[in-house]
C-alpha cells in the first residue's frame, strides 16, 4: 500500500477482500490515513467487500496472498518431520512442509481461477503465496488465458549479495538494480548464471570474496552473527558452498536454498544448520510476530500509531505501472515455460528474468544452467509437476511419490516416508477432508 | 558519430578503417568538428588506421558497415532480374540481388570473424551491412564465442506507423517508445503480433484505419503520394494488404516486405508497384544520392558545411550504453536463435526483442506467428540458411538452390532461373572469381 | 479384398458401408466369390449396412475411402485452373485442386471421426482418402485419442525406382522389401535420405545411373516411354532432377512431385510435362477408366467375369496383421509428428517409417532432410495446417491465404489467385455451401 | 561365438583382441573346435591380434567388452561404500561403483573411439562394457560420425515377465519376443509403458497378477526364493513396488532397478534386501565364478570339454544380420538421443527400441513416461551426462557432485561422501592417476 501510494500516476480503487472481513477493514483503515498522507501521490477509494465475486469485478489487478489453515496446520508442516530427522529452515516450498501446503492451497486457487476466468477474464493477476510455483501453475491450468505472473523477492537477496561481492573486492557498490543478472530457475531455486556491472564478471570474483567472507559467513544487511538471533536471518555460506560445488550462484536465501537439497547436506540437524551460519525458523516464533504484527496494524488502524509511508524493497508496483503503460521494466517473474528455459519442461512454471510493459509480460530467454544444476532445477520443478497432477486429480499415491522424491526425504525409507506423509495429512486433515480422501488411501 | 557526440557517459578512441582510406580520413576531419562543437557532450580521439588488424586492437565495440564491390555490381543485383520480369525495390535482402549481394560479402564477413576472433575476442560487434541475416550468421558461424548482433532501423518505421494509427483512431500520438510491440521474423520480414498501448490493442484498430486510409496510403512522414518523388517513401499500402490477408502487422517498409511475397503480388511491374504507393528505387538514383553525399561530406570535412550534431533516429548509441551498464533497454536485433522463436530453427539468425544491459544482449521470447506467416518466415529464414551453406562450401548447386527458392523467382523457369543467376554471377565476377568457380559450374 | 482373403490368420465381418449402397451390394456379392475361391486362407462374412454407424459398431479396423463429390467437381478441380496457366496432373493434394478437395472433404471427415469417437473408439482406423495429410489431421484434431493412420503406396514406386539402380548399375535386383530406405515428409512429398542394400548406399549410385537414363527417363514397370498413351506412367525424369538439385531423392510419383513445385518447372504446360516424360490425367480420362472399372465390377459381382484373387502391390493387410500381433513390420504412413520429424511442428502430419506391431504403431526418428529440402517440405506441411485451421473454423480468408501458397500458384497475381479460388469453389458449391458462406466471403 | 556358430549367412574373419593375450588364444582354440562341430551353419577364422590396431583393420563389426582393472578395484567399487551404509547389488552403473568404474573405463574407451575413426570408420561398434551409456557417450563424442550402439539383455527380463504375467492370468504363454513392448530410459533403468499381446494390454493385468505374487516374489527362471542360493535371482518384488507406485513397469533385473532409487528404499541393509527377495552379489563370490569359468575355458580350448554350441538369449547375432541385410529386427538398444525420447536431452545416451536393418539403426520414438518417472530417468540421465563432462575434462569436483547425486548416496553427509568418493579414488589410484590429479584435488 506504501508503494502503491508513493507511486505516481495511479489511482482508483482497492477492493479489499479477506476471509477474515476484520482485517480487511484495518486495511481500509490504514489507506485512509495512507491518503492523508503528505508523501502520498497516489490516493485510491479503499472498499472492503464480503464476497470475493464483487471483489474481483472490474479488477484490473487482482493481487493474491492468502495463508490457508492456521498456525496448528503450520506446525505439522514444519514441525511434524523433525522426529524423522527432517529440518525445514521454512518449510513452504520444497520439502515435506511445501507439499502439504500445496495440498490445502491448490484447491483454493483453482475457485479463484475459475472466478477470475467468469469475472475478471483481462485483469493481471500478481501472486505473492507459496508454494508459488504450484500456485501459479494452477492459474494457468483451470484457465489457461489468464494473464498472471508470481512475484517474489528472494533474487533480489542474492543480486545484493553480488554488490556485496563488488564492494568487498573492486570497492565499488552499486544499487542492486544497478547490476545485471540472469537468473533462472523455479521458485526459491533459481540460480545466476551471469552476473554483470559494466564489463565486470561479478561471479568471477567470488572466489576472492570467499577467501574473506566463507569461513564466517557474510551478512549483507544485518551484523556479524545475526542468524543467532535473527531466525530470518543467514550467512551466505550455503549459496558460497553451493557455488563453489555448481559453479553458478543459486539466487534465494540460504533458508530456502537449503531446503532443495539433500537433507544431509545443510540441514542434518540444528548444530549442522548453525554451522552454516542461518537458523531454523520456529512456528512458535512465526506466532509471536504475527501477534505482534496484528497489535501494530490495530494501533495504525486505529490511529494510534503512524503508519509509515516509505518505499519498500518489492518491485510489483514498478510492474503494475509499466503493465499500465508507463516505461518498460525488467524483473523475475514465475510463469509458464514458453521457451524461455529451454532446459526445462514447456508449460511447468519456471522463474526468469522477464519485460514487463504495456499489458504485457514477456520472458527472456536465460542462459544455460551448467548440467549439474540443470539436473537439480529439473527434479525440483518436475517434483512440482508431479505434485501438481497429484492434487488436481486428489490421487494421493502421485502426490506421495512426489513427497517420497523430494531432496528433503532422501535420508527416509519407504515406511517412514510413508507413515510421515500420513501423519502429516492426518494433522491437517480439516483442510484436506473435503478434497482428498485420507482413509480410503492411507487404510 | 552525433549521436555518439550527444551521448553521455561515453568516451575513448574512435578507431576508423575503410579500405578507402581518404573517406576514413575525411571522417577523422569532421570528428574534429563533433568535437568543437557546443552541443557535444561526449568527445572522442578520432583516429584513421591503415590495417584492419591495428583498428580492432582493443575495441571495445566493433562496427561494421560496408558495401563490397562498386555501382556496377549493385546495378547488376537491381536491375539485372527485370528482364525476366522480376523487379526489385532494394534488392539487398532477398530477391536475386540479395543472394548475389550474400555472395560478394560473406567471404569478408568470414574475414572479419577469424580477425575480431584473434584481435578483440571479447568486444561487442555491431552489423549494419545487409544482408543483415547472414552477415550476422556468419560471424556466429567462424567465431562462434562473438557478441554480435544486427540492427536495423525497419521496425521502427512500423512502429511509428502504429503511433499513426492511435493517432487517427483514438487522436492520441504517442512517441514509437511509448508503445510497445512483439515482432519477431528475419530481417526485412518480420511481424508484429501484438501492439499495445497501456493496454489498448493497436493492431485491433487497423481496420478502423483502414477504411480511411487504405484506398489512398498513410505516409506517416511524408505528404501524400509522396512515393512518387521520392523513391524511399512508400504508403504502407503493402503493409495493409498483408495485414488483411494475415491478421498480423509486417514490420518493415514495403519496399522490403513486398520482396518477401510473390513477384506476381506487388511488384509485377512498375504500374502495380505505383498502385501499391510505393517506388523501385533505382541504382541510377542512389548513384546520384552517393555523389551528393560524399560531397557534403568533404565539404564538411573541409569545414565548408556545419556537421549537424542532431540525435538521429537509430538507437545503437543507446544499445552500446545499456551494454556499457547504463540502465537497460528493449529493442529488437538479429541474433542466433536461442529459443527466442520456438518455430524458427535454433542457430538461425531471427529477429525478436532483446534486452540490453550490463555487458549483455538477451533475446526475448517472442509471441508465436500465426500459422500462414509462421510459413513465409521460415521459407525466408531456411533459405537464409541454404544461401549460407552454399556460400560457406562454395557449392554453386546450393547457392542456386536458394536462388530459385525465392519468393520473387516463383515465376521464372528452371532455365530461365538458371540462366539469370549465371549472369548476375558474371556480371560480378570480379568480387566472386576468388571464392567461387563460376566457369566448372556453369559449363 | 483379395490381400485379405489370401492372408493367414484373420477372419470375421467385413461390414460394407458405402452412400451407393448398390455398390457395396456388388462388393459384397464380389465376397462371396472370394470365399469361394480355392486359393482364398481366409474367409469373413461380407455384410452391407444402411447406416455409418451400423458398420462401425464393434470394428476392429476402419478403412476408410471415400471421394466427395462427382466427376464434375474434380473437373473444376484439374481443369479449371489450366485457364491461369496451372497444370495440375493429378490435382487431389497440393495446388488448386487439393485445397477445394480437402474443402469437401474435411467436413466429411469431422463428423467421420466424431462418430469413431462414439461407437468403435478403439478401432484402429486406415486411411485411403486424399488429400491424405489432411484427412489424418481431421481426425486426430477431432478425436485426440484416435488410432489412425494414413496408407500411400507412392514410396513404394521409389523403392522399386531404387531396385532398378541397383540391377543398372550393380546387376543385382532385390525386392524392394529386401532395402531399406529412411524416407521421411508430408505424403506424396516424401524424401528417402538414406538407401541401403546390405551396407551398399544406393543414392551414391543414382549419378551413374542417371549417365545412362536422364535423357529418357526410366520407366520401372512399364515400356519406353510409356507415358505417352499411360496417363500414369512416368519416366522418372522429375525425381532425378530433384536429386541432381536438392542431393536426396523425392520419393512419389512424378506426377505427384511436379505438384510440389513451381508450376514453372515441370508443369508449365504440356509440352514442358512431355518434355519431363510424364503427362497429365485429364478427367475425362479418369471418367472413363471409372465407368471401365464399375461395369468390370458389375460383370464380378453377377459371376460374369472371375474376380482374380491376386496379392496386390499394397501393404495395409499386412500392417493389420502386425496390428493383430503377428510379427512385426515396418513401412511408411502418415500420422502426427511426436518426434519422428524434429524438423516440422509437432502435430503436423507427416509420413515416415512406422513399426507396426501388437495394437500398436511406432514412429522411427527419420534421418534430417537437407537444408533446401526442409524447407519445401516446411512450406508444404504448413500450408496443410494452414488450410486445415482455414477449413476447422470455416475462414474462406484463411483457405484464400493456403491456395495462394500453394507453389503451383506462384505464378498468379493476387487477382488471378482469388479469381481462381472464386471460381472454383463456386463450380463445386453444391458440396460447399452447408458449410462455408461464399456469397459473404466473395462478395 | 555359438550365436554366431548357429546363424545363417555369416563368415570372415573373428579378429580376437585381449590385453591377456593367453585368453584370446584360448578363444581362437575354442572357435577352432565350434567349426568342428556338426551344428556349426557358419564357419569363421578366428585369429589373434598382438596389437588392437591390426585387430581392427579391415572390421565389419567391432565388439567391445572389457572390464578395466582387477577384482581389488571391483571389491572397492563394491564394498567400500559399505561402512558409510551403501549396500549396491551390483555396483557397476549407477551408484559410487558405477562412478568410480566409469573413470577407469572412459579414458580407455577415448582410446578406443579414436582408434576406430583412424582405421575402421565405417565400422559397426557393439559395446557390451559397463556402465553402458557412459561408453556409449564416449565413443560418439570423440568420433561423432561413429556407428555404434549398446546391447543390453535387462529389458528381455522384464519382457519375460510380461509373459509370466499373461500366463499366470491368461493361460496364455508366448516367448518374450512374441509380445511388443514400448521401453525407454537409461540404461539399467528404462521402463516399459506400453506392453500388448494382441490388443491385450499386458501391463493392466498386474494388478491381478500381483495379488497372487507380490508377497513372496516371482520367479520367471529360477525356483521359489532362489535368490537365497544365486546371488542373480530376484523375485521382481522390487519391480512390483515400483509399478504400484509409478504406474510403469521398470524394465530390468530388481537388482539394477534398486540401485537407481534411494538406498534407504531397497537397499538399506541385508534384511531389507532379503525382504525385497534379492541379494546383494559379493566381489568374493564373482572371484570364485571368474575362476571356475577360466577353468571350464581352459578345458574346453584344451578339447577336455566340449564347448556347448547353443543358442542364448542375446541377440547381438541378430542385429548383425539385420545390419548386413537379412532382414529387419526391432530391439532396445543404447543409442545418441536424436529425439526418440523427447523429454531427455538431445544427444545424451538413451535405451529405446531401434529398427536394425541394412547398414543402419534407426530410434523408434517412444511413448512418454509419466510425470514422476520421467523425473527419476532425467536424473539418472544427466548424471551420467554430469560424470562425463567431469571425467572428460579430467575434473574431480565435476565428478563428486555427479558421484553426492547418485540417488543411493541421498543418505551421506557432504562429508561422508567427500570422504567415501577420496577413499574410493585412492583404492584404484592404480588406474586413475594417469588421468586425475588426486593428490592435487583431496588435499
Amino acid at each position: 500500500m506504501s508503494d502503491l501510494a508513493l507511486a505516481e500516476n495511479l489511482g482508483g480503487e482497492i477492493a479489499l477482500y479477506d476471509i477474515d472481513r476484520v482485517a480487511a477493514e484495518r486495511n481500509k483503515k490504514i489507506g485512509g490515513f495512507i491518503n492523508k498522507n503528505p508523501k502520498t501521490k497516489s490516493k485510491f477509494d479503499y472498499k472492503v467487500y464480503d464476497k470475493l465475486e464483487a471483489a474481483l469485478d472490474g479488477a484490473t489487478f487482482v493481487v493474491i496472498s492468502i495463508l490457508p489453515a492456521t498456525f496448528k496446520e503450520m506446525r505439522s508442516d514444519v514441525h511434524a518431520p523433525e522426529k524423522y530427522g527432517i529440518y525445514q529452515a521454512v518449510g513452504d516450498t520444497a520439502g515435506p512442509g511445501g507439499v502439504l501446503r500445496a495440498m490445502r492451497t491448490v484447491p483454493v486457487y483453482e475457485d479463484f481461477a475459475r472466478k477470475i476466468k467468469d469475472i475478471c477474464p483481462t485483469a493481471w493477476v500478481i501472486n505473492f503465496t507459496n508454494p508459488m510455483s504450484i500456485c501459479t501453475k494452477v492459474l494457468y491450468d483451470v484457465f489457461p488465458g489468464i494473464k498472471a505472473f508470481g512475484c517474489c523477492h528472494e533474487v533480489f537477496h542474492a543480486q545484493e549479495f553480488l554488490t556485496c561481492v563488488l564492494k568487498e573486492t573492486r570497492g565499488i557498490k552499486p544499487r542492486r538494480d544497478e547490476i545485471y543478472t540472469d537468473a533462472c530457475g523455479v521458485n526459491h531455486f533459481t540460480w545466476i548464471t551471469e552476473a554483470k556491472y559494466g564489463d565486470t564478471d561479478i561471479l568471477s570474483l567470488i572466489p576472492e570474496f570467499e577467501a574473506k567472507f566463507f569461513e564466517e559467513g557474510y551478512y549483507e544487511y544485518e551484523p556479524r552473527f545475526a542468524f543467532k538471533t535473527d531466525p530470518f536471518a543467514y550467512g551466505n555460506k550455503v549459496k558460497m558452498d553451493l557455488f563453489n560445488k555448481y559453479g553458478a550462484l543459486a539466487a534465494a536465501g540460504d533458508r530456502h536454498l537449503a531446503e532443495f537439497m539433500p537433507n544431509t547436506w545443510y540441514l542434518k540437524d540444528e548444530a549442522t544448520v548453525e554451522e552454516w551460519k542461518f537458523r531454523l525458523t520456529t512456528v512458535d516464533f512465526r506466532e509471536k510476530q504475527q501477534a505482534e504484527k496484528i497489535t501494530e496494524t490495530i494501533e495504525m488502524a486505529e490511529g494510534r500509531k503512524q503508519f509509515p509511508v516509505v518505499k519498500s524493497a518489492e518491485v510489483a508496483v514498478e510492474l503494475m505501472q509499466a503493465i499500465l503503460g508507463f516505461g518498460s521494466y525488467v524483473s523475475n517473474v514465475n510463469m509458464p515455460n514458453v521457451g524461455q528455459m529451454p532446459q526445462m519442461p514447456l508449460g511447468s512454471i519456471v522463474e526468469t528474468n522477464c519485460v514487463f510493459s504495456h499489458d504485457s509480460v514477456k520472458p527472456i530467454v536465460a542462459k544455460p544452467l551448467p548440467t549439474a544444476v540443470k539436473n537439480l532445477v529439473y527434479r525440483a520443478c518436475v517434483n512440482i509437476d508431479t505434485l501438481y497432477e497429484g492434487i488436481k486429480e486428489r490421487d494421493l499415491n502421485k502426490i506421495y511419490v512426489a513427497f517420497a522424491n523430494q531432496a528433503l526425504c532422501g535420508t527416509l525409507t519407504m515406511e517412514q516416508s510413508k507413515n510421515l506423509f500420513k501423519e502429516m495429512c492426518y494433522n491437517t486433515r480439516e483442510y484436506l477432508d473435503e478434497y482428498f480422501d485420507l482413509d480410503g488411501y492411507f487404510n
